[in-house]
């Protein structure tokens, strides 16, 4: 009925519904990117009812009968019949999505959107006044309709699962808690070994005065620098970093600044702008289908991760962008030797705030709040008995104890914001970053050569050809494996860890 | 069938689905406002489509048939009888915008939505590479589905009315034209008197170096003062200055920076925070609904121009306005005495820019674009011959000539974005604030002293009462002699003038 070369007619409807899509759900970006950005005081109000009625259209959209009928006609198609090819692999992921979302009603989903744009506002608030009290209830009607939503998506294992996939598609629980459990066992004695070096990179030149308007230039200048297009994207600033898709060529990324602590917008901005790379590198021309999307949130943390920490914590980042920084912030680094700085920016510490964690223990902060959220949805742990549990862990893990809720259990906005299941990604993330930067690191000669040289184009097109112009046609183990060799293992990441901090800390 | 004092079920429903355009509305007015402050360079393209889906989705609302089902069904009811209660014109409005959406193909709203978002990105570009030629093709179809919309919704008159009513509704082309002749009639003569009185107000004091920060913090206080509420709402920085409505509680304007030209960014400030203090003045519970929207564009520069001129260009605001000037701006004007401040601020010359022109000259201006867009809808004047008959009219009505198109043809926003019609509620505006004024005058004693003290609340309060609670209820016709007992006419704003004037040009 097809012929080999020309995709059947059913495709391209599925196409223009899929765009219409897009189109709904880039604006709905906009409306949050606003809200967190620019939003007068008193519209939270009227924003959680556009942010809610945009849901519930995308919802409709996504569940449209007439979807059902298209994948059903195309599934015969000879086309379909590769699933990472781009027109079988749209069709295997919209009937992925078509599949998970049809098992919503469009009540939970937009009572869910409601409660999650109210929770950031209250959480907003809460946070400013330091009350937890302020935002737990808001908390509660969140995990409630997160275990409804995991339990109307059904699971095999735990409800954990169901909200799990929809961050990082066909991940199981046991599987990333063991993977996770195998890095916990290997970053422990590194931290240990570590803390008892008896040296201490002077962590104190990080707080000097960097005044913020340098900081913007710099932060800006290096995250060019390393390939994210201004024209194409911009930087604001926000509580809590992100960044978002307002459309194929409009990536805007966030960060925040600390007048007194030069790594909070630095590496964040280029944590930020790894995220924009990527996005800015998925094909344009299949924006708003599964070929132009992200495959994953641990994929797109791999590529945030290797920009900040990979390329942007090395020796050879820094003997090219050290006397830039130095001309930016003369008063704070003319007396600082490059190699103190850099031994600075790579100091391990156990701390209390995630986004300001450094390399190794960041993993740490990331595997309390994982068992947390499973237990908050599996129900064994009450959102009452969460911020001693938050404590209790910290103690555990990393020794240090917050003085308030603001830098212990309100410190983070995934929870407001119903983003459960978010926070394994970011270690997945960090374990899929050292594993594609070995394998590019084999396949393009000294890379460190060329970053000592301000060469990040060679990396950025290995990733756009390697990893970003496929979108969701592979998952993100398949592309691991694919581009890797191998599935994921923490070897690398724990490597990459120990040959960088051995010479800092005499290990 | 229904009782006297709940309003009948086809009521609800008729405002729920008013309320959803409402949403998606104001959705489409920050993707407006995104794209005229946020927007990167490179994302044009996708934002016009974005707006595009927008217009169809909000036309294909405006025109559905069970809006014509209610209407119909309530056209019955009895609380529909007086056309000026909250029911009644809320009845009367939606079918009147209903009869004039339904006229209109779904087609020709989305074509013009697509041409008018592209013809702005253009018009952006042909300003700032002073290229005529660019944009002269966009303007030409721009025009082409004007007329086409115009014949869509057809006309007694002429073809111009049928785009004027979409501004004003009710006004008629002739009677407009009249009007605005009786004034040009009584303008042309003051201004050859203050040309030939040999006196000229020291305009260079406003050309003095006013840094940006300090202007900023001035026209945000000053805007503050009078009344514009920024909890509800926000100041930014655009090409062409304008307000917008986001949302009930969202109301955002924006202005210009001009670092040795202090009116541009002050006057400007107060002009468009004059239009929010309406927007902020409308019910807010009655949001989307007719009783909750603006009257007329007449209406809302009235409204603008009141607090820009009336109070803003009064010697009595800078009685109290001016020492906070000086402490903001040392070293522009601790030399200048407040009496040389003031007749520089109301100095009249005719001059080339719209926006920039003085109280008494400005309607020449607008005369001129009312004359011009009149002739383009016609079709008795080619989009090629414009730039010619612009110079034309302004070498014979002004005495002055753009030595490029910048400031000439390409120097407002307005046909570019297909604002045909809109013009001449620019005067409209002036007329009816002058009128407002003289009635609020009458009835609140002496606002002059209010303003030498600070007070603007009074003034802002009896607007709310007699203009801004009303929404669309009455239209600007009924609503001027409602408040001021009379109707429109030029002696109020000439009056004024003379008055202002005459002491400071020793007329």
């Amino acid at each position: 009925m097809t012929s080999s070369t020309s995709p059947p007619p059913a495709y391209d409807h599925l196409c223009s519904h899929l765009k219409k899509i897009a189109i709904v759900q880039s604006t709905a970006a906009l409306l949050e990117w606003d809200q967190q950005t620019k939003l007068p005081r008193g519209a939270g109000a009227y924003r959680s009812e556009q942010i809610t009625f945009f849901a519930g259209e995308v919802h409709r959209l996504r569940t449209s009968p007439q979807l059902s009928q298209w994948i059903e006609e195309l599934s015969d198609s000879q086309q379909t019949a590769d699933p990472h090819s781009v027109i079988g692999g749209t069709i295997a992921q919209v009937k992925r999505d078509y599949d998970r979302q049809i098992k919503l009603p469009a009540a939970l989903v937009e009572e869910l959107a409601r409660a999650c744009s109210k929770g950031h506002q209250i959480w907003v608030d809460a946070r400013r006044n330091n009350d937890w009290a302020q935002f737990a209830p808001a908390l509660k009607t969140i995990i409630q309709l997160k275990q409804e939503q995991a339990d109307a998506i059904g699971f095999a294992d735990c409800r954990y699962d169901a909200l799990l996939d929809e961050f990082e598609p066909g991940a199981q629980t046991a599987e990333v808690a063991q993977i996770l459990e195998d890095l916990r066992c290997a970053l422990v004695p590194l931290v240990k070994s570590i803390q008892s070096s008896g040296v201490q990179p002077p962590e104190n030149i990080l707080n000097r005065t960097y005044p913020i308007d340098a900081q913007k230039r710099f932060a800006k200048h290096a995250s060019a620098k390393i390939g994210f297009d201004y024209d194409r994207g911009r930087l604001d600033v926000t509580h809590h970093p992100f960044c978002t898709e307002v459309g194929p060529n409009d990536c805007r990324i966030t960060t925040r600044y600390d007048e007194t602590f030069f790594s909070s917008a630095f590496f964040g901005t280029l944590h930020e702008a790894g995220h924009g790379i990527y996005e800015q590198g998925l094909p344009v021309e299949q924006y708003g289908l599964p070929a132009g999307q992200y495959c994953s949130l641990g994929i797109h943390e791999s590529q945030s991760r290797l920009w900040e920490n990979l390329v942007g914590r090395s020796k050879s980042f820094w003997e090219h962008f050290y006397q830039p920084a130095v001309e930016h912030f003369p008063a704070a680094l003319a007396d600082v030797p490059m190699e103190q700085f850099y031994a600075a920016v790579n100091r391990v510490t156990p701390s209390l705030i995630r986004v300001e964690a450094d390399e190794a223990t960041y993993n740490l902060h990331i595997i309390i709040r994982f068992q947390l959220e499973q237990e908050l949805i599996q129900g064994t742990l009450s959102v009452d008995d969460l911020p001693q549990a938050w404590n209790d862990k910290y103690r555990e893990s990393l020794g240090v104890v917050a003085p308030d809720n603001v830098d212990g259990v309100l410190q983070d906005v995934h929870w407001s914001a119903g983003l459960i299941g978010y926070f394994p990604t970011y270690s997945l993330g960090n374990l899929y970053a050292s594993q594609l930067f070995d394998a590019a690191s084999r396949q393009l000669g000294d890379l460190n050569q060329q970053f000592a040289q301000g060469e990040f184009n060679t990396l950025k097109d290995w990733l756009n050809t390697q990893v970003h112009q496929y979108g969701r046609r592979y998952s993100s183990n398949q592309l691991c494996e694919k581009v890797t060799g191998a599935t994921l293992s923490q070897n690398h990441l724990m490597s990459h860890l120990r040959e960088k901090l051995s010479p800092i800390y005499n290990l």
